[in-house]
């Protein structure tokens, strides 16, 4: 069994049963290891020889822990230990192993190593479940080296065929499908049924930090549209032309920012609007700017709303190029929806939080991850753990080991209800 | 004389004594070929062959004129035909010669050229002047190639020590003594004191062209304090960082672009307010800004307004730091005191286009010309034409040969009436 305290004892006394803290912390440190970068962070682009590394790692792991390794057409690992019941389906825990260029050490691999963890506790303890388990590590999460961004959990919910994803180059026009090749991950397994699909991950924001709240108990993903703004105007010298005759797509740029943030502040359902990208020609100190490019990130966990604030920010850019006399050019260029995860599975999450009487609050992820793409396919939850800062995509990406630990706890009992216990 | 015509006669129906408008267009198109781009633009970057040639083509004419040439010591050209009287100062008329790197035919070009046909004229008509009459060509007005800007009207105004203007050096490391030594205008002529000094230029504006104006009175330059500002928030993850918590750089910026064109649009005195230049960290489309660097350009004829303006600017800076919670360094990097032309030559100019019955109004000029340091020596004044769509620094800068032949005209009536007719 693993180590009790205080905590550990259901309100009838009876103990409950827990991951290992110390074993899923040196599990991330190790395999930090693997692409570690002098600042502390991890760089272990997907489909290279590091990323080798870490899933040969992985997979040693699972074996040890007597799981059944089979990987897919796009490099998906799937490690099953077997339930009791014949024709269960599996439930899946997993995340990704690949990391951004300048990555940390928890985005992704949180998700498989408390995974892994949650089988090496059921074995220790002999529990066994009555659905089979599984932990996945899907492929290309990032996007960093090979565009899209969720290839793997992406090919393997039907979202992209997989001859599409093979065929990406990356900026060296190496092939996902030479890659895969190359570091022996171009498997064979066909995709299965999953019963549900449970993910851990750090939170990526502030919120949980700020709130002094341990579990984020996720109900969903926001929806995402995306635009490219063209602002048009006339460049001109800025000490002979008077205000009144200018055509400045630079302060046409400013409004609409302000307009982004004024939308997405005063929308509800976790709006958000972001103008990341801005660029201004011919950008000299003495000339009136003549043009602009810039972006809009648009994010609602409603798809209505998300909408009506799409029809807000049309109606802003139309406004705003009649009173500066500029064109504006709006064109979307993503578009992605709101997703919903299981009701009864954030139940599962929400009661795993309190048996361990962890802080909880839920919460709606900004951004994408491949629990979303599985929800399509599966039911499918989230499991959320704050990060120091809300910082990650970073080399400083920093989570504290008991905060990992209670979100592991909450997967495993999750995970628990969800299989049954044999 | 030159033609007459109607419009040449005063109201008692004499005739008044004007220009030749072909002689001055040959001229500004003879020289346009030297560094003529393919778009019809020029390219005569300062102290370069190119310019050598134009300077060259300058002093042959002036020569053919009958003037006698010197040259100083940061390569200023004086052409100067003798007055009647002993001892009168000159009268000098001048611009520059080199262009932007994708210049036009009449920025600085006009005024030189105006110059020499005033001097043309007199010469066919037999007129002669109690005050000797001078054309000067400044060095590197443009500041394109060598920094700083006016340089030659700089050096010669006392602004600038001639030692420090020959140690500048080009992005090749060349220095402007290197290269004035290169293409032979080293002079040695000292600086001697003028009478008066008078610029014809393009108004590089679109003021006169859109109220159908042929003559702009110059009644001085805009003051100019220029501003670099950075801008550090934090840069977070657009998707999971919710609006609140957000310490986003480009929406401050956003703000501040919006506060300098309230501030320019506010106030008196020909206020104007520009930022020219932003750019944005780490500028990815997901990401809220982290990082803003920008410019403003104040400029107003009053230095009280302007300092005025800048007081206003410096609480917008404090009170978008505090609300969007984000640190702004605001630096001041230029200033440059308005300067107001000498009354009784504005009057000259306002006579010669009343005169010739042209179209006239008052203007203030919001670039520096050289005609601005010059000022500050001897009593000066300038005469705008306008330009096609108030545009130049570009390669289309056009000018109907009419105005340029106007302005020319009222620029020898100016002259004339400092000069006095002997």
């Amino acid at each position: 069994m693993g180590n009790l305290s205080l905590q550990t004892l259901h309100r009838d006394s009876t103990p409950i049963l827990q991951i290992n803290p110390d074993r899923l912390w040196q599990s991330l440190m190790a395999l930090a290891k693997i692409g570690a970068t002098e600042k502390g962070g991890v760089r272990r682009l997907t489909l290279t020889d590091v990323d080798r590394q870490g899933r040969d790692l992985f997979v040693r792991w699972c074996k040890d822990a007597g799981l059944s390794v089979a990987v897919d057409g796009i490099g998906n690992i799937f490690a099953r230990r077997p339930g009791t019941e014949a024709g269960a389906l599996p439930v899946a825990m997993g995340s990704h192993l690949d990391t951004q260029p300048s990555g940390g050490k928890f985005d992704g691999a949180y998700g498989v190593m408390a995974g892994l963890e949650v089988i090496r506790t059921l074995n220790e303890a002999g529990v066994r479940t009555q659905a089979p388990l599984e932990v996945a590590a899907w492929t290309n999460e990032e996007g960093s080296r090979f565009v899209p961004t969720l290839m793997g959990s992406g090919v393997y919910a039907g979202v992209y065929e997989l001859d599409y994803a093979l065929a990406q180059t990356d900026l060296e026009g190496i092939s996902v499908r030479e890659a895969l090749t190359s570091i022996g991950y171009a498997g064979v397994a066909q995709p299965h049924r999953l019963g549900a699909y449970f993910e851990a991950h750090i939170e990526q924001g502030p919120v949980l930090e700020q709130t002094k709240t341990t579990i984020g108990v996720v109900l969903g993903a926001l929806g995402q549209r995306w635009f490219d703004v063209a602002i048009t105007g006339q460049d001109s010298h800025a000490g002979p032309t008077p205000m009144e005759t200018r055509r400045d797509a630079l302060l046409a740029a400013s409004r609409l920012v302000l307009e982004v943030n004024r939308i997405a502040t005063t929308f509800p359902d976790y709006a958000r609007g972001t103008v990341g990208f801005l660029q201004v020609q011919p950008n000299s100190r003495n000339v009136v700017p003549g043009a602009v490019r810039m972006t809009v990130d648009f994010r609602n966990a409603k798809d209505a709303t998300l909408s009506a604030m799409v029809e807000v920010l049309k109606q802003s850019v139309a406004k705003v190029a009649a009173e500066c006399r500029v064109s504006i050019e709006l064109k979307e260029v993503v578009y992605f929806p709101p997703s919903e995860f299981a009701a009864d599975l954030v139940e599962s999450v929400r009661q795993g939080a309190e048996k361990f009487g962890y802080s909880q609050r839920d919460i709606v992820s900004g951004a994408a991850h491949d629990a979303v793409y599985m929800a399509r396919i599966a039911p499918s939850a989230m499991v959320f753990v704050p990060c120091e800062g809300g910082i990650s995509h970073n080399e400083i990406e920093n989570a504290r080991p008991e905060d990992l630990a209670a979100g592991c706890n909450v997967l495993l009992h999750a995970v628990l209800r969800r299989a049954g216990v044999a």
